[in-house]
């Protein structure tokens, strides 16, 4: 399997009103995403509250997305759990659920036991096992962790790890990963606000909350530096960071699907603790959402292709 | 239920060689607890590497655990799980085990979305809906989170929460809940290093990994405060430092696992991606623990009653 | 020079609304401080907004603190600069202008260049040629630098570094510098809200901003733990929280100012950057002041002696 | 005055054995950079040791390096200290030793007090009071302090402060201070590992400590971008993450000075308590920037032109 590229959406789980997982309304945001031009989707990632699921409601959800999603697009499911069996044993029975490849975020629970050594023997552990290739996921802002350049250069040559998430912001750490890893491993942006800053240093791709509200719009950045339109990639870039913010680090899970639900898809509530917007959030969203389909539509001179 | 208090051990989870739950080793553990003063255990707090168990597993332990201690022994158990749903259901599985408390740990993933208003809904909900008294879990070092004394004194008026382990050793936050919350509230020291301080300001007990290598020196330690010999108490806890910070923040669990193999209980292995400890900690650990025991006899003029 | 012990207020500067030293209300407080039963002051200490002075002004107020104090109250002048040659030379005219011994924050501005060795190389070389003794302080929340127990223990075995003043609130810390420092090395209290704590411990005095405020009470509970008062001494340690914290982390200097106003010192303006309180702040301060003095009684039985 | 763009190096203070400022060596490196392109100088940088030096030296350099250096050739003081009043004396004695502009560093001692509002009026009161624009400098590294994009852009609209240095490598606050501020508002990478990135999202310069060791690698970098050479500025970019780190994080302000020697300029001595580099250190950094300069050749085809 090749290195992974493009643009990915963690897709957001559907929960109903009792928080249990509404299936229909999740097939049908896939379907949503299948007339996107999105590469392919991460299921069970940070925005897929995959902490708040059961290991069953876990492997459910990366079948059903396998099987609803288009076949040219790919399935990443994020398989890290604290321990390395539970995390080996999930990972294979995803592979076994169709997905394409793991992503693997470093256990956080025990941070001050998580050195260098230990977090090089369990991503490794993990590589040696699993059938699928595997994808380092770092989120120290959820962890508490930050996996070093130096560590992820060394796990690089690993044959079956094949790429890194990184969604810590630090521009320096992605950079230094690209000059010193192997030229085919994958260096994605884990966030909508870095995304062009790493494809121009050497990334690939990205792995995007933003890509579960405005999925064209990230692919749309990710063209334009392909085919060196970079003032037009900078100012969607920089047009998209208010909307980026509000569905990350301003409203949290609870905002992300609260523009998830302004845009066309469904976003419904999260499972608690994650708190659902409140009314003022949801609004103000909506204006940032607004204000950003008008910018694509004055930077680029067409519509915002979105979901009817 | 009144509040508890006295000196509880968050015991250890005893593992084969293969990483599995070694039960036989595990009732030895019990059996030896048994002979000591402990108040009671904490099966499945962060020494008893909870994130790295089923939740199947976890009942099993409190099960067993009910079944071989003293009936005048308390078991409390750690039932906090990233989401309430799954918080709600271990904390009844673990009432039907046999738990006469549970500790809750905060969600610690989704950190920014951990607020004031979040934490609050969630331990007022598993309070709420739990058959078994709640015991607050503050663990900063490991979750990433401080639960600030405003909340613990606001959720301390709840009539099922009777009580806080606070792991942080902000000896001014411990006090500032002593100061403020109800009476009959009980304040414990979640690390033998400010047990004494903890209990001089008003706290009632303690959850301490030490106690699962040195229980009767612990218990010593708070007998000597409640008698009002207070120089005792305070040259009791000097000469704990170090081995309580062998077994807790320089050598983590696996430290603390080799301590109990010296003790003369069974640590053995821990699960990965906890590592254990290496031969040269081992051997400073056996120092260490050697120089506390002499300490003992010096300060008390008598032996310390181990296992033998 | 023996080691000091008692508590210690650490003075404001009294500033015009030019923000000019203003002389004449800085000696009235100093008389007023002479009424207390405090053994001393610490004179351009944090609270004193020492880095927000001139080398000539601190060397005045030294100069001036000292000629109107009572001789047997202390001072102790903070001369920590950035670099050494100032701190030397500093301390060399605090020393002439009567200062009792020094007290030296750690440098702060190049944090990763502050080693373990860097810092011991700096405190020793202050020592070496200070002809007062030295004082570590430790105060991390202004720094971002803490000084480890096993950095100062070896410190304190230098002849001319006879104390620490350490504004942590690590407990654990603090216990570990008395179990191992030599007996006659001083640990105080950084602030008042882990006062008796401290001197639960082993240590010997305090260095409060509330001191500021209230130097009395705070002077009450460390008399009642040396008499052997302890429930007194507790209470009135619980009861000193809020006013503590009201001029230390909730309201900053600017709260402390307030306050002092508020109890019959001159309080006045802090020199900008630092903002005075909010009326909103003043109004609750005075509430918490209020509070503060009616639990004095209520503990002690007394009328409490302020400033008249 | 228009905006600031180009590439500039914040130079270090020469200093002989003594500690003392050696003016020779500090003229010859002036003359040194007049030989290279980079657009100016920053005097009293983080990496001129700015805080370990007195008021009257800080001008006595300023005024030496507008003497020496080539008039087309531009210098910015950095004039920052904890009070407000010392930075506008400060900066009006630059000013008429003839600085071009300030560069501000917040002050970081109190840093709670440090909230918005404070930061916010201390930048407008220099601003209003400077005789020369104002560039606001973001160090959280060394200042424990970060000021967020919307400060910044509210800052961006007074018309003296004219641009900013962010040195905290947050690739996401430097596109949002691009997006927002007014257009000839100057955003500087405040680190050579982020140079590219700035520039690629509408940053106009950098000011950098390795353009100390290699200055006119640094301009290629720019030169190569501003000139749609994006794969060249990119290989140079990354091929220059190795001595940026040796020269910041690494090894600090030692190492940095140990670098300079290397390439030809005098580096020297730090002042105390900033230790010099080991000689393992110097020998890594030795070898670091032989393979740097090999690289450069390597991606451009040219020999590099370094000080002869």
């Amino acid at each position: 399997m090749a290195g992974m590229e493009g643009i990915f959406a963690p897709i957001a789980t559907a929960f109903g009103d009792d928080e249990r997982i509404d299936l229909a309304r999740f097939q049908e945001n896939i379907e949503k995403f299948n007339a996107t031009s999105l590469e392919g989707l991460v299921i069970l990632g940070s925005n897929g509250e995959f902490v708040l699921l059961s290991q069953d409601e876990k492997v459910s959800l990366v079948a059903e997305a396998r099987k609803r999603l288009s076949p040219h697009k790919k399935v990443i499911a994020g398989t890290g759990c604290e321990s390395l069996r539970e995390t080996i044993e999930l990972t294979k029975r995803c592979a076994d659920a169709g997905a394409s490849a793991v992503l693997i975020v470093s256990p956080s629970y025990y941070k001050s036991d998580m050195t260098f050594e230990a977090l090089e023997k369990f991503f490794t552990a993990i590589a040696d096992a699993s059938p699928l290739p595997v994808m380092i996921y770092n989120m120290p802002r959820n962890t508490g962790i930050n996996i070093p350049s130096s560590l992820t250069v060394k796990l690089a040559y690993h044959p079956n790890i094949t790429g890194i998430k990184d969604s810590s912001g630090n521009i320096t750490q992605i950079a230094e990963v690209v000059a010193k890893a192997p030229e085919n491993f994958s260096v994605f942006a884990g966030s909508g606000s870095f995304l062009l800053a790493t494809l121009m240093l050497g990334g690939v791709g990205g792995t995007l909350a933003v890509a579960n509200v405005v999925p064209n719009y990230c692919v749309t950045i990710y063209n334009a530096w392909k085919a060196g339109e970079i003032e037009k990639a900078r100012k969607l870039q920089l047009a998209l960071l208010d909307l980026n913010a509000a569905v990350t680090s301003r409203f949290g899970i609870g905002g992300m699907k609260a523009a998830m639900d302004i845009a066309g898809f469904f976003g419904g509530s999260a499972r608690f603790p994650i708190l659902n917007a409140s009314e003022g959030a949801k609004k103000e969203i909506r204006a940032i959402y607004e204000k950003t389909i008008a910018a694509y539509k004055a930077i680029t001179g067409e519509e915002y292709l979105g979901i009817s």
